[in-house]
């Protein structure tokens, strides 16, 4: 996959750990910790999700530790949706 | 449906106008501008979707509406993502 | 919005109330009896989302109708996601 | 993420790649043929998602590597929404 290896995207990830509501926000902030530790990449966090841009590979296995961070939090079922763009002439959806 | 009327929840909307890129904003700027006239609503806009908070049938009419006025400002098909969270409690996804 | 009530649409609903995992199931049962008693719309079953296909404004108030019967099956936040696909041409994502 | 590489999934994934609706089918079946051509997943084509069953570090290459050939077969922007229900005991939403 090295031709879409630096492709431009942007990709959003909403985490939703399976416990009750007043539960949700410490695994979502451990989750939110982690993005914020990734270097090189551009993200803003939204109500529903939080947003990132950079390389598509990169971002996919953000969203993949991403899941798992917050499985290992909560040792539940977690539901999450995910956007992607991809971006091949760098226009389209961006963080302001 | 007079018990749910005044339910609070936060409601995201992703307008896709079926377009080519470079002709998507223009018709995204309609929707935003129709979102931003709307009274007594709370609102914020990111990289994929613009997320609302009020009450759940108000947000419902918004979305229906948005969805219309993409389609009249484009005339193509209109691709949509909306994400609901009704809140009886108050407490969820929020708006910073 | 006359002009747009009879716009062919394909809308799909996830319907996740935030209830434990082995509870989820009455509810979300609770909701597809409900889009099963609905007239004159086509539908479809999936692992994660219901798609149905009519009209935009009958399907935008059977969603509406939906989330309300899970919050009232629950008594909990419901979370939702549903996707829109509006066809002025008739062509376009569809039930197979 | 050794801890996480056996762990059952379910993912859906829809992609739409950015051109004209009528060049909208040859690409999304070259995404299918690839889907179908994976060995050891169960997976099920809707009108919106294709939903897949399996390992969640396989389902998640399967998805970086379908939105890949999405570009290749169209050269333009490709969005793609992904769902994803991480289920350490086997249970959740599931083909049926």
């Amino acid at each position: 996959m090295s031709d879409i290896s630096l492709m431009p995207a942007t990709v959003s990830l909403q985490v939703l750990p399976w416990v009750p509501m007043e539960d949700l926000y410490p695994v979502v902030d451990e989750v939110l910790a982690y993005i914020a530790s990734v270097k090189d990449i551009k993200y803003e966090v939204g109500a529903f999700e939080t947003v990132m841009e950079g390389d598509f590979s990169v971002l996919m296995d953000i969203v993949r530790e991403a899941v798992r961070i917050a499985w290992a939090a909560c040792g539940q079922e977690v539901f999450a949706v995910v956007k992607i763009m991809l971006k091949p002439e760098g226009i389209g959806c961006s963080i302001a």
